[in-house]
């Protein structure tokens, strides 16, 4: 802990730390160059005692020690912290976390609660920096000091992440997924063993609804109001029996006739501001292009570029949309904690940060 | 054994008889009304040996004992059955089942040599009984007393069964189907446990290509050749770590524009030539429609009609294609042997066995 | 329904209905020849409604006609069965079952709330059935008319059963046990997926506890009072991704010194009261033997004999204690509610149900 | 690759260079301070090509790029390396072996050609380091210049390290261990995946001879020829779904009556002369004692200390033989490849290379 007592990073709290998505908070940021962990918040049963003695911890590898001796705080505690991440689910957070903006805090949020609300960033790093500007409406409309910007759910940030360079270069008019996801992101105790051993469940409630209105407000425009990006689209969602990992099989309708090698090309080269700000947690390629023909693979890709990239594979012509692929990416790096970490690194850098 | 010993039933061989669909082939011909397994087949390191002894059965159900006693015989035996199923791998199959057709053999085959043979009836017992017309042809090019009739893929079964409705009723333009395919589809020792725990792989070799032109034959016309159905299709074939049972995710654009209660009632209606006949292994119901929101499931519904139904669940509209659903079906009872089973009662009962 | 109304089958409730064990219950009573499931409980909040509509079937087979039909009775409903079955959480199980009984009801639970009660038989059909005169015993302390009759833990069941031959015929003097549970003995939702897939969980509270006190009991003397079975005993018990089938790994120091080949013999030609009787749910072989080096397994072994045999593999030497041994079984059949039903059999045709 | 032209470092070659192990000694030692990987050996269809063309990668981090541009060479390359891994399977060991310490190599084997030779170490660094001493005795016999060096099988490996301060502290009698092992263990294709889906397969030819016979000769003592330990032992091992970790129940039977306490102690405090020695792959701590109950678990704590600790949890009485606990281990990397690592560390650190 003496570490971290004159140091003169920004201390952060974590809304919801004793969760799947909460503890990969805290393991994102145990060595962070510009953040610590000073604050975890979570419900009153665990609120007083040491963070270490009640988070069953469930991360291959060791609780952070500095997050080990903090104490948990309850939902009412008051926070010190300017910059707080929620990892709280999405029927608890909306009243939460719109209190912590009210207070003036920055609040980068896991949940579902605001992300499509009409003045809430949905940001991905890469892909609509440029959403950030809604903050000012957001603050505006709602008399706040602080903010809220949100992330998408898991299964529509690899998604995204891998339809950008294609709507920059080509033009993108039609999307059709079905996804296979692994269970963590349901969180703990989340799916029953009895349901996915020998199983597949093709059903995960109000995915397939997230999944298509996130995908759309984030490759949409904001100027002043958002508009969503005009796309068809469809989802399939389904539960597979893997630990971490989703990944989407995916056909497009792009707005012209690229070849097949100026479509990997565009994904193979993909980089954007945080690529060129080199911020911390930024992966050196956002998209990561494999050309066997069995890849990506959840136990074989899913760490690529400590779990931030979207690996693409199978990239070939689609008999009905013109091109399909595989895209697959860590859900609960990329697809929540770290994106979040990730989108807090971009406004701090960008001194957007209430700080 | 003395129960066979004066019985009527037909006797048929099985070629292929100690591999996954060899042992499917066994346990559902064992008490079957109309044959009676008389011959099995097998590599030359097997033959000469009791079955029993050197077939490492692996089907829950015990092994029948009237198998359990049969000698193995291998490929050059003189059999005396005048009905052949084969369970060949695609490689090997090819000379083999020709010369069970030459040799005035009925030839009911699993394998993928001569699928899409253009005089070779790709059959289906419900959904395309005139191919079987394409016999006489086989014949005739061939010169064959016997003849060769195949069944499809068994990625290709369960959605062609599930298309062949909505084909009649509304017409059908476009199909989009993302498989989860079961280890058993491979085989033994098939796919390594080490691809399958924690994983997904999202490649089936020539699986995509067999599925796409073999539901285009299926679904065609024979009027002396056969013309594919003119549909525009996209498949993408996955592994995942299910025993048995492949579960499609499928978007459809049909002819015109039926309700949704349409669509799923001319899927839970269907019935045809081997449910008029009542054909021994012939489901009640073909197609099974299942309401809940979370269904079908491998471990639920794959024994549906003793595995040989196709179970839909989860119809609704599909924003790009019309509409779309899930469907599920066992790989080796309907997918494989119990198809084969059926096409043979088909033919039997049409009078058209070489008896 | 109409087959029931007027058949002269005993009426019998089932207690906590919708869990795991009680729709095996159900399963398992929907042909008897002498039962028939007439009323079904569960908590309030399903109570009032049909049975069909609220009972999330997970069983492969589809759910009996007769008990979709019936309406759901909460916990202080006036039962008409005299014959009832617990399946209910040895958490809420106690008081509601003493009432079952001082109402006059036979009692036939699989919780654990009254195993180790003094007065109360943990009766396993082929192995103590003359435990069974404790019920006058506890009828006698306790003025009731009706009477609790338990039955062991999964865990303990197969292992008992494979004990037992070995005792009568050697004497049977130390057991150690290492268990490789399935995931079906904890209930639905029981084990989280995120603990089982590409894991296993060394440690089931109480588990080997319950094994082994329950073991000494079943295999020890009543004569007024039980006197546990002498013999020492640890117990070591693991999770594993296992839907159905408990495999466990025994190693037995006996009285006396056979030849492992008349050990053997002793196992597989074991057979008891409910063989002799001919009752419904005997299996014919409790014991089956099995030689291949590689069995018994899960998948291939746990539905011999209709789920209610015990299958051995494996025998051989043990340098440390004499012998060795694997014993698999199903956890849900007779491993739980199979064994109920058994015991409900063995007493209905020894006179002794209340009726 | 440039780094690598003027290192120091000795340069070492791999033999088996494209299996599971083989490739795990390649990522082990890919950034090593005294060792580079200099040549990669392999069977003849894969010869002459460059490693990351011929190489299925199965590891989820990526391919060392300095390993991906070598050549992979046959088995009859005149190798330059006088330090030697061999990952080859037993069967085709033994003779490529011998060469290598003919030719006065060092060769370090996880192959189980030569392990209970009499004049080969059977090392394992923490625990019988003055083994190495029986190089001489070899050298003498067999008239090298080189040597052959051994680590146990995966399965020993964990249980011997666990062993050892139990019997240097309080002497050991008998052991009996029922292990749990990875598919890994089996190299890869390996085991198949319909054995290991909802399945746990009770058998793994020679596993539990080698185990034994192999813990005997560690745990016992070399002066001049090896005595094996007097502890009598008997172990059952099993297959489970688990990727890397195996799992052992274990209860023995100490010399005298130590508290639980003074065993956990024993256990935790455990170091050797790898850690005094400071050794590149040696663990801290070598065996790491979790108090939780329900610990250790292959998903959480194979990973300890990189892989090369022995976790033991569950430490309690045993009724039977005094003590029990459970103890975990990564079996591709303590287990296999960096247990022959850490013995070339030794060696080297020794003066004992023939370099």
């Amino acid at each position: 802990m003496s570490l971290h007592r004159n140091d003169e990073r920004i201390p952060v709290a974590v809304l919801g730390a004793t969760g799947s998505v909460g503890q990969r908070f805290i393991q994102l940021l145990a060595d962070h160059p510009w953040f610590r962990v000073a604050e975890l918040v979570a419900s009153e049963r665990s609120a007083g005692r040491r963070y270490g003695e009640i988070a069953p911890w469930r991360l291959s590898a060791d609780l952070p020690e500095a997050a080990a001796d903090l104490p948990v705080l309850d939902f009412d505690a008051d926070l010190q912290s300017p910059l707080v991440f929620s990892a709280l689910p999405g029927e608890v957070a909306g009243e939460i976390e719109e209190r912590m903006a009210r207070q003036g805090r920055a609040l980068f949020s896991n949940s579902s609660a605001h992300r499509m609300d009409p003045d809430v960033p949905l940001l991905l790093a890469e892909v609509n920096p440029d959403h950030a500007r809604a903050i000012e409406v957001q603050r505006a409309n709602r008399d706040w000091s602080g903010f809220i910007v949100a992330n998408s759910n898991c299964s529509a940030m690899h998604l995204v992440l891998a339809l950008k360079p294609l709507q920059d270069a080509f033009g993108l008019e039609a999307v059709s997924v079905v996804t296979m996801q692994a269970v963590s992101g349901a969180g703990y105790p989340g799916v029953p063993s009895l349901d996915m051993i020998d199983n597949v469940v093709p059903f995960i409630p109000t995915e397939e609804e997230k999944m298509t209105e996130e995908t759309q407000k984030i490759l949409g425009r904001f100027d002043g109001a958002f508009t969503p990006a005009d796309l068809v689209m469809t989802a399939q969602c389904n539960r597979v029996p893997v630990r971490d990992g989703h990944t989407e099989c995916v056909s497009v309708r792009l707005g012209s006739s690229p070849a097949v090698e100026e479509v990997a090309a565009a994904l193979a080269n993909f980089t954007a501001r945080p690529q060129e700000m080199e911020l911390p947690s930024a992966p050196a390629r956002p998209i990561v292009v494999r050309t066997e023909p069995n890849r990506p693979q959840p136990v074989l890709d899913r760490d690529t570029e400590r779990g931030m990239a979207s690996v693409v594979g199978r990239l070939r012509i689609c008999p009905l949309l013109g091109y399909k692929f595989v895209v697959l990416g860590h859900n609960t790096v990329r697809g929540a904690a770290g994106a979040s970490v990730l989108n807090a690194e971009l406004l701090h850098a960008e001194g957007m940060l209430p700080l």
